[in-house]
């Protein structure tokens, strides 16, 4: 991967509804430290889950997973190969959609995208695929089988990062980022 | 690298010297969301330097220099390279040094240390060598030239590693934690 990468911010989302994990789409955002205010995932901290084996369950621990970032290529790819018309990036929670990276999921930890705001996300690398957004896709086509546990096994290596804000300000649909790879 | 391994933690030092950034010896210390209380690099912000150029210089961003881990393997190496008899953790501004792996610079972002008491330091890379160290060094070998320089490039690459506090709690010398490598 060369070193700086220009994106699009293609759309932006905020994971605010009592019952969903499923994020809505909106224009902008600020980036505060622990992620965006109001978001499923805001907050400093979080507590350990499986992905976090490593702790006791439920341990308290710094939350790195404050920012989903998927790229709309990644997407496209996945809804191939379930062979479905389209995977939304707010079906998987994401916060933020880029497009012109293609490879978004292989981005090395340690590596940010940088937001014509000054906002800067720090990259904690892939986020990986469980199946609840699999339950999400599989009941927006129902009459196709398996999409749950497909979906797992369809995404991974493509189902976009999670990051921290290290840098804080608005973020904005439309923007022209900066990947600068680690 | 295999993804398990076992590590002796060596020594434990904290910054709080007013004058310096050499850190001091302790038995133990409590590891806290942004580091330890007291230390010279604590806090969850910092002020963007050198190091994060991306940044308008001066900006407050999330510190990702909470702790900073050396190998007492890789200290071995530079003094060898330097040709002086040793280069102790503290005049690098360590506060933890670790026994028993031997690439430590070169551990993955993402990376974990797990310490007994449950306490957890994520690993967020390399951290790049400058001439502060190399101006200590020269000091306790003031006959042999050009320390300070040439320190900078014989410790690229095995300077140790910064990293955050994910998990908190006590962590003591001759403790014997795990590094999961990312």
């Amino acid at each position: 991967m060369s070193k700086h990468h220009e994106i699009e911010i293609y759309s932006i989302y905020i994971g605010n509804q009592d019952d969903t994990f499923v994020t809505d789409k909106t224009e902008e955002v600020d980036l505060e430290y622990g992620g965006i205010q109001g978001d499923l995932h805001f907050g400093l901290t979080k507590f350990a889950g499986s992905r976090e084996s490593m702790y006791k369950r439920g341990t308290e621990i710094f939350n790195r997973r404050q920012i989903s970032i998927v790229s709309v290529e990644e997407c496209e790819l996945i809804a191939e190969k379930l062979e479905v018309d389209q995977i939304l990036p707010e079906w998987l929670g994401a916060n933020v959609a880029i497009k012109g990276f293609r490879n978004l999921t292989k981005l090395p930890p340690g590596s940010r995208i940088i937001f014509p705001s000054g906002a800067g996300i720090l990259c904690e690398g892939e986020n990986l695929p469980c199946t609840q957004p699999g339950e999400v896709i599989q009941t927006k086509y129902p009459g196709i089988l398996g999409l749950t546990t497909r979906f797992v096994k369809a995404s991974l290596g493509q189902r976009g990062i999670v990051g921290i804000v290290e840098s804080t300000g608005r973020i904005v649909s439309g923007d022209t980022a900066k990947v600068i790879v680690n």
